[in-house]
């Protein structure tokens, strides 16, 4: 037997993973409550035991997703790896994802407007902040990257942070229309987009 | 006098100019109907004779948007100019906007995850299909301009599909950031985004 507190853990897991489905599929707005708390086998109230609200729910999700894409980026953009090599094997492992994680980008894509708007619920504006946090460490990593590519001649000098901000809006901009089982596979978007940032980005080849 | 029809209309177009103004600065789920119906100086039972809830309104804001940015698209790309031309020149046009412009592509590219759910009411339905219809316009004028432009040799031969998706996400990806009187003007954008759209498509120089 597991002790409480990792059961627990355990099942904001599963409820995560419930919602994220959910909200992906159907849309943030469309989902109710209810329909989380059935599949999950809870009742409403005790959902409540686990997120104060839908938006806190939502927020979490959004702060996991962000925080596990910065993980990600930092670990590949801060090898040391060559600027060529580092971008290619970043873009490939943006588009090495299960279909699971890639309606979980598509939720990241639509809902993150409302990141940007504060809450009055104290943990519902503490998990917002967490995931803007992350969004913050995406853009650093990105111009970290970028400004340590222009020293090394390997891309021409330019605004590191309006090209941060181009690469990551082109990448997240695929999980507005990219369906599972639509008319590409992951696998032909990897090869796609490492060649469309690697022009963006102006790689001498 | 206007005759009423034309007042009506007028009226409409004042009630969508403050709710673009409300939705695109506070969020659209943060935006109380009420908010809209009192700097308009109508009650809320009035407002519903021009838009039957919050979504139609929303959905009519992103159909007029999308449908306006098909026309300037197509005015451009579909003009005959050279492909080097009319790349900068509709990369020019999309930065040549006024703030409230601005604000309402911010709405635009937060809320436009909702057009891909159905609504059961025939108005929001029939709204939100006008909506998909004037975004399809804007690819399909996308994927012709590229398609004429490998043909020319101006750039090299590729999935047009996939190339336009990405031109249009990066774009639009710049409303999620932009804030007017933020740390960029739309004039450096227009240059940045100019150049930077070049690349994307290996424009040859």
């Amino acid at each position: 037997l597991e002790p409480a507190s990792d059961q627990q853990a355990t099942r904001r897991d599963e409820i995560l993973a419930i919602a994220a489905d959910c909200f992906g599929r159907e849309g943030f707005d469309a989902t109710k409550w209810a329909e989380i708390a059935e599949p999950a086998g809870i009742g409403e109230t005790a959902l409540y035991h686990y997120f104060e609200s839908k938006n806190h729910c939502l927020f979490t999700l959004l702060a996991r997703s962000l925080g596990e894409w910065a993980t990600t980026y930092e670990s590949v953009l801060r090898s040391g790896m060559a600027p060529a090599d580092a971008l290619a094997t970043v873009v490939e492992a943006t588009f090495s994802i299960t279909d699971a994680a890639a309606i979980e980008n598509r939720l990241l894509v639509h809902e993150q407007g409302k990141l940007s708007t504060s809450r009055a619920s104290g943990r519902e504006e503490a998990t917002r902040l967490e995931a803007l946090a992350a969004a913050r460490r995406i853009e650093r990593v990105w111009v970290d990257f970028l400004l340590d590519a222009m020293r090394q001649q390997a891309i021409p000098v330019g605004d590191p942070h309006l090209l941060a901000r181009a690469v990551i809006g082109l990448l997240q901009s695929v999980w507005n229309w990219y369906r599972p089982a639509g008319s590409y596979e992951l696998g032909d978007l990897g090869r796609f987009y490492t060649d469309a940032t690697a022009r963006l980005v102006g790689l001498r080849s």
